[in-house]
């Protein structure tokens, strides 16, 4: 979703009025809805700034990536609900409604949230912490790509990516098959909004195959990319830029294979090298 | 700080094994300590994930731009504490006591988190939200800078960026004077980080002085970055990427200059052209 701005542009050593398509942000205020002892309690969750659009399958990966639900059946109804507001006159607020209340309570949610609110995290080391989440590793040597298929991606990636094209200044999270082709393509301002989308999406629609797919996402690896993409059983994360040491951490500790810095002829892999077939 | 981490480089169509330095990300669980009603609290605030080193900087920054304090002067101590964790044998919590208690309650901090938490920001549009903060604007006309140094802020902010050079995966922001000298600059993998810090940084050292400065960030402008630098009522923001829409619309709103996609020759200026000078 983008909107048209007017721009001064500065060029060949002059001002020009010209109008420019600008990705649009707004808040996305999350909360859910779960019976605990025969009482339903409503909880929010997180605002986060996001670009309008597949609100539902942003929420559905965001549940299923926090484990705040185990798999996306648990959510019974996604809603958006609220005045509409602001200049492009969205709904900002949206609930999920979870029927399989009983595995959900507070202090789990709390003690699940990694990214935005206290968790204990700091106590201990993150990555142990998030052993308790996250009990069985991807497979370690499923799929298999080539060499062909890691410098091609960001490629596919940017060519099919309809609003990066318009307004260049907007993130995208696309899933492949290991044969290098892509299944489905989510973009966001914000990276971490990007991935939710895409794999709220294709767990709705039972597209996730994780010893057969791979991850690339545009930008920098953070934790809490490598995070989500862990969460899917997904083997292998592809990044235009570059890690930073706890996302390459957690790659490691659960043989993720991590790539990043990948241009036209060259590519660094960071943890796990087995996925990666050079001929 | 950086680490050193074994990689496997692509490049001439085979694989090497060298050693490369990556941007260290580590949690960082924020607390404060104040008093209401003669007993003292403490409240969790938030976890970032920050690359460690000014860690205090990073506090006080982010106390001032979310406006938990006024000044930071209300700032008695920051102290790092809990266990050394994690590889790099790093305290990840830290506790700011505020003496000037009588001006903190819980209701105003649950109320201000703009971007972590729920706040009611989604009920109503964002940018009203914040005029209920953000009373007065920046100077409209003030100061004023030239194309050149416009387009040279964001090569200066290069070439000093000492863990960009090492590790090509850091943000950094950079205090400008409006002759385009570099007063202070700091650098984190997050964009957000790297603002606080240097706020926080250029607060407690006296050196803002908003109507001869401006601020350049790397990446892409989005509503938290331009939020912040509103804080500190400076009136020129420069982003060598896109922005998004509610960054221009909050620029516009307080008549910041919102200048993004600064290249080697032309940039755009997208809110406020009054204090470019094009000659």
């Amino acid at each position: 979703m983008n909107s048209k701005y007017k721009v001064l542009k500065f060029s060949s050593k002059k001002l020009e009025n010209i109008e420019d398509l600008i990705s649009i942000e707004e808040p996305l205020e999350i909360s859910i809805k779960f019976k605990e002892n025969d009482n339903w309690i409503t909880q929010n969750l997180s605002i986060t700034m996001r670009t309008p659009g597949n609100d539902e399958d942003l929420v559905r990966g965001f549940l299923f990536n926090e484990q705040i639900v185990q798999n996306v059946g648990e959510i019974d109804s996604i809603k958006s609900f609220g005045d509409k507001v602001g200049q492009y006159n969205i709904q900002n607020k949206i609930l999920a409604t979870l029927n399989n209340a009983q595995n959900v309570n507070i202090s789990k949610i709390k003690r699940n949230f990694l990214t935005n609110s206290s968790c204990g995290v700091c106590g201990k080391s993150s990555l142990d912490a998030l052993e308790i989440i996250k009990k069985n590793k991807p497979d370690p040597s499923k799929p298999q790509i080539t060499q062909d298929i890691i410098i091609q991606s960001p490629d596919i990636l940017r060519k099919k990516q309809s609003e990066f094209s318009k307004t260049g200044g907007i993130h995208a999270s696309g899933l492949f098959s290991s044969d290098g082709d892509l299944i489905e393509l989510r973009e966001d301002v914000g990276r971490h909004n990007a991935l939710d989308k895409l794999i709220g999406s294709t767990l709705k629609n039972n597209q996730l195959n994780a010893k057969t797919q791979f991850i690339t996402c545009s930008g920098r690896l953070n934790f809490e990319l490598v995070q989500k993409v862990l969460m899917t059983d997904i083997g292998i994360m592809i990044g235009v830029g570059a890690p930073t040491s706890l996302a390459i951490d957690l790659a490691n500790k659960f043989d993720i294979t991590l790539i990043g810095f990948v241009k036209s002829d060259s590519f660094n892999i960071y943890t796990n090298s087995k996925k990666v077939i050079v001929n």
